[in-house]
């Protein structure tokens, strides 16, 4: 039975055979490229019809489509992920964690962002002192209420 | 000796009372909301000049501003936050920590996006279906090199 | 300065005294049981008029309004509950926390109960061969979409 | 020898061959959908009639049935669950266990409700402002005696 | 306000002072050995009465038994007790945990020991090799079912 | 090479097939249920005479009985054992440990009861509000002394 | 209430002031030298008599030769020993523990070296390379056996 | 690639096929058995004229003295060992960490006993109450120093 | 599809089979040994000139140099390394890490030694009382500032 | 009793009253910053006569530099250090710390670098393109040896 960590793989090897990358990926499935890589690594699920160009793109087994658009798991084994690029954000999590508390409740009250209605871009951003990653983050305001 | 904790404390006694909200500390410090509110949480340093705007503000003992410009150690003593607000993130970190990478990669090349040439927005996003939590994340790209 | 730890040792201890139970504060406070005494766990916060009565009902000094009023850091210190009362929750969230997730997407498709839009009712059911405990749930489905 | 992960991978096969949901087959076997989701994920055991039945629908060979009521193991490796469905639940347990253990002293005296003598069903209820999970949980409550 | 973790180190200055074993004060009381003792390091709770013949035996002031009878929390802090009389039964679990498992199984069908539904006894057995700790544990033993 | 593993695969697919319990096998072995059976689980070894017996009665290939017969490294994966059957245990060593050790040291001395010189029978006792189990252990004491 | 950890200050304290080593101690006691440090330490306890022997010897109240022969919890609050000195013992069990277990079995059958029946010295050994550590531990044999 | 682990399972087999024990193999070798067991077992290395002895004594194929002889990473799986006769040893470590700490210090001064300039015997000790098991370490000890 | 860790697997074989150090494989690349040796282990990428003359230098196949230009994620699986050569650097990490902050932060102002914009030598150094590792660190330092 | 801790904090509060720096003191002291700072931290001793130079300078009570001479126990709390200045350092350890014990091995043959006869500097060098922090390590090479 066909895995999502099958369809990685399948994925994977394409891109290494055809020298594709993530954003023509992205642009072929009309979606954009954080959500359709985070599709193909497991973490999300493409519509079938998103999941059916992307297949057809790549050149891989009709069956993977259906695998894509099968709701995950979403599993993340390391409790602090140890890749530096990775990790640096987990600190940024430590690091402002309580500020970004603060900052939303005195915004919005008590309440939360939430991570489900929830998108993300990320932008290169040309700089004279070396160029920047920019990320931007938009999550529904969740607000606590009494019952 | 006063700690960056005690100071903590001071901030958040003279905020109850006096019912000063982030921003306005911010704006007298002359700061971002993030970074103020992440120095007075004792998650980073402000120079002697903020520091001694922030003190004359809320009021606070003249030892607080150099406590507020020492370097702080950063300790977040929760491998892993319980608070919903923090643990979002750490949430979002994990879903979608692989898909950054290989964005990051895609566009600049092996390398990551600095923790600490970094910075910091937090804004209200106002939206019809209830207002959204935006976040922007700017931070440098270190390349890896080899030698 | 009063912390929500030291409102809730105050409410312990006027609990003590009074020999008054959570139903009757909560009957006071005019909100559900659950809630209330989450609230008063520094778990959840009151609004200010809430707080009010309760301070009121118990006798409590004026400052701990305040503090039940202000927003609350969650903090659970044991990552696996030791007490049996609350263990045998963590037993089911492990034990059947991967069918509610299948009957969830089954039900509504790919997405999350809110744990944030959400309520709880906690109700005694006779039952001839012992008494049950009846745990009622209510959390907003919210759905994944791509972007 | 046929191992209780080796029929939940022949369920979810079939499952996606015939397109049949859980409801389905619950209905089939003349089981709540918890409890036979639950068991087809080996975390609880069919008595051999209903696991004949499920057998018979999904056509699976005789051997499964024989699998599905042998008594499981109930293993769950993550010690905090990471798939955001499954975490909110921790989150609930973290959040609300305290209260959750007040009020059942409350109303019962000292005990816990049994993760045993257990039922819990999964609702989808109607709300205009978007349609809502209702969990209803039932246990038993166990006292704590002197001896 | 006096917690039970006072009254514990009551207790064994009581003791320590007046030279009495945990026997003595379980025939006072009226009950066993294990379930005083338990109570008294804060593991259980005594009903009214029994708290007041305890109090009154060792000299402790009336708040003393208003804690005593009081629900307790079970905490334990040491996920792996260190203290070798307790980790031989940590390890005891770890090595036939299994083994019990399976002869609750076939003795009784799929189930458990009540943990709640529970009482022990601790025997010194003579032995012509070296004296025997014998302990005998009785639970309920409560039945998986399906609904 | 054949594993203690394998030969508790060959067991249980031995027992499935012909129908066989842990008693019976026990019975024929000539050793407690409770020993053969954590012997067939790979956490004891069985002596030759008895291993034979046990391959003989299984149709078991005879190097199964040399590799029952010798010595087990004994090792638990998991910190906290999830299965509730073995939880209880894990809870009660932590709920009871420090009274258990309370009265071994009252009885005894200071020491410990060896889990070593150690057996433990498990029984099903009649009762009328249901049946119990009834685990029966018994240890050597090992007194610590000075030198 | 004086605690084990008060007396092992009070010792520290007296053992600075009066420039008196743990040898002299122990010769004065009348044992030896690791297990007198270890009871000053609050990992063993001492008889009575040696208790008030070690008191006098260093002008300690009579209250902390009683502490002495308590019965202590031994608890080590590292799972992994971070001082060099201990981690090196730690690294010696996890390099050399599974040849430890082999050779025990060749030379004495399946069984454990017991760690309570237990005696250790550490001596200092002139060694022209540099003088070494020697330390010599023997544990009784417990076996093991079926029943 | 022939590893480490595979010529431990080729020794283990050889073992359990010829009757031989690692006394045996250590004599043939030329070195201790503890050091021999340890090599035999991947946690050191042996030179390659010992390796050759070793592996034409057990007729092994001759690139498993090339991989005995290649040096090894130390890898200890298990934090906390759960192995009876391993862990005792943790036990020690625990227990008696700091004692030793404080008897090396006072014997040497600052420092540590080394875990690599290390070696160790394990004998049988013949004693009327019950045999032995006499570990004797020898490491050199290492000053720290001021720089 | 080839994975790094196959790719390391055939560097290990062809240095076993060619007798070949890390030294003579870093010189025909043409960098510096850490950088090759932590290439060729998974852990960083080399550009495709380097990786092709590694490739032919050892004679793998073409994939191989494809492989080992991709980009890796770097993960280390256990939090504390258990090999003695590499858990002295842990421990130099815990006992000098503050004092390594401590100085970074006189000399440099508040901010950290990248491990990104870094490089490293290991070389050995004649010492009449035995030779000495060196390690040189280089890392550019990167500042906090406010903003 | 004045400890360890006591002192790191009146050597810090001197510093700030002062406005000292650790190479201030270092060079009064006559020994290396990392030395002499790890020392005021707690993780190393000074020898009587450093001590005391220390003393005088800062203006501490005498007390402060027996303290300063007594032998540390190094503890540090967090397994993974999380300030970014101490944890990039971890990082090091797990992405070179393989490639560190291949070099080592290659150059040395088997053993390690040790911890305890060891010494660093930390250096600012300057560069056009940012200045670097230079660390340079150097610990005396133990080798395994069979015996």
């Amino acid at each position: 039975m066909m895995t999502k960590s099958d369809v990685t793989t399948m994925i994977r090897a394409a891109k290494r055979e055809k020298g594709i990358g993530w954003a023509a990926i992205a642009e072929e499935v009309g979606l954009s490229e954080v959500f359709v890589t985070s599709a193909c690594l497991g973490m999300n699920s493409l519509l079938p019809d998103a999941a059916g160009k992307l297949v057809d793109f790549l050149g891989l087994p009709a069956e993977a489509a259906v695998v894509l658009s099968e709701y995950p798991t979403k599993t993340f084994a390391q409790t602090v992920p140890t890749d530096p690029c990775i990790y640096r954000w987990y600190e940024i999590t430590g690091v402002f964690g309580e500020a970004f508390k603060e900052l939303v409740q005195e915004k919005f009250g008590d309440g939360i962002m939430s991570a489900i209605d929830f998108d993300m871009q990320i932008n290169r951003v040309a700089h004279e002192k070396g160029d920047r990653v920019e990320v931007v983050m938009s999550g529904k305001f969740l607000p606590y209420k009494s019952w």
